[in-house]
């Protein structure tokens, strides 16, 4: 996610540690006490402006989500989001890089993990930087619970084709396959992303594939 | 594949039984004698018209082909286009179905197994006429060489979807899934069946996973 560079955006975070955190591998273990509730706990890797984390936390008030990105800048915007809209007990924000995730989290902390319009690195000699590839998924697999699912969602065809293959590679199981979301039933809970409303109004399809470990 | 009822093809079929067989049980296991040369046997599950088929047979003259379909009609055209064209001994017909595979072959006796273009019985009380659920996948790996390969396309969204569950569900490995085949690296020795030229040519993409059991 290109965003230009705002001033604001560390101060403000800096101002908020009861919301937010540069420094996540201090709760590894404790996530629960940063919420109101004690309930699931699900995960957003490469949130961007924090548009379905938000509407997540709203949708699902039985559950306690995070929003994860490494870019402070856009971090800082969901968090300025979060504050000027309503107060939500069940979200909090980590500003960090998704690769150091079992660092962050203890074993089976986190009951879902969603990646949304993830960047698609589409060299070849990127691919280890794709948050689908096995160093990625052995992580995703220590935080969640055991059969732990993921949900992804992407507009881009190389990357979609290259996550069915390496998490089937990796033996998780398929829970659903979906090449066009916004024309199917599964659409029908379905919390949009910043992303996901641009490219879906461009006409473009949107796939979804829900798996969970084995 | 609807076609209209030709009076000619079963005399026609009945006239080749060098070349196609409505009794495949009698060759299980012997089906290398059909052959000119000892060499790796490949099958196409519902060949339709046999465009495929004989495309392959002359695309790969170091593997021998047989196509199978269930209605007479269009065997018995793949027969007659086959007899029209060059002499292929590395090709061989079957009218029969497909459910019966294991009453057909030896296990191990098929090296690749391909699908194209199959009915997608698009109502769910239908799934298991499809020709990628699990009973016809049981048999597909009965009759394939151990970690035996199949490759499927199709320009069926929903049983596209329906195969990538299906076939992770069952436990094969992904070797590679296409989004938009004609787009992309894997069509360069692309051998197209009618379907695939009647859709491609409306602009549809078409889908191509290739999967080996584990
Ligand atoms: C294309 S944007 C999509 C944003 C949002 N999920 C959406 O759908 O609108 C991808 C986001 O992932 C973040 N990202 C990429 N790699 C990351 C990593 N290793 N750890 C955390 N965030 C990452 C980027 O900073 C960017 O904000
Ligand atoms: C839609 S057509 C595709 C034909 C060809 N593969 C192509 O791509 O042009 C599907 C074919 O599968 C055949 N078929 C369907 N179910 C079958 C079964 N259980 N056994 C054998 N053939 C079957 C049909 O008779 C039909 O010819």
């Amino acid at each position: 996610m290109r965003v230009k560079h705002k001033k604001w955006a560390e101060p403000l975070i800096e101002a908020h540690p009861e919301k937010i955190t540069t420094d996540p591998a201090q709760f590894k273990g404790k996530w629960q006490s940063r919420f109101a509730k004690e309930q699931p706990i699900w995960l957003e890797v490469g949130m961007g402006k924090g548009q379905f984390a938000i509407g997540m936390a709203k949708a699902h008030p039985e559950v306690n989500f995070i929003g994860l990105d490494v870019v402070s800048t856009v971090a800082g915007i969901a968090l300025k989001k979060s504050l000027e809209d309503e107060e939500l007990p069940n979200l909090q924000f980590i500003c960090a890089n998704g690769a150091g995730l079992d660092e962050f989290f203890a074993d089976g902390e986190i009951d879902r993990l969603f990646l949304n319009f993830s960047d698609p690195w589409p060299k070849s000699r990127h691919a280890k930087r794709r948050l689908t590839y096995k160093t990625f998924l052995a992580n995703y697999e220590k935080v969640l619970v055991p059969k732990g699912t993921i949900e992804l969602k992407t507009d881009n065809m190389g990357f979609f084709e290259f996550s069915l293959v390496s998490m089937n590679n990796y033996g998780m199981q398929y829970d659903g396959v979906w090449l066009d979301l916004h024309h199917s039933d599964e659409n029908e809970n379905n919390v949009e992303t910043e992303y996901e409303q641009k490219f879906a109004a461009k006409g473009q399809p949107i796939y979804k594939l829900k798996a969970h470990f084995a």
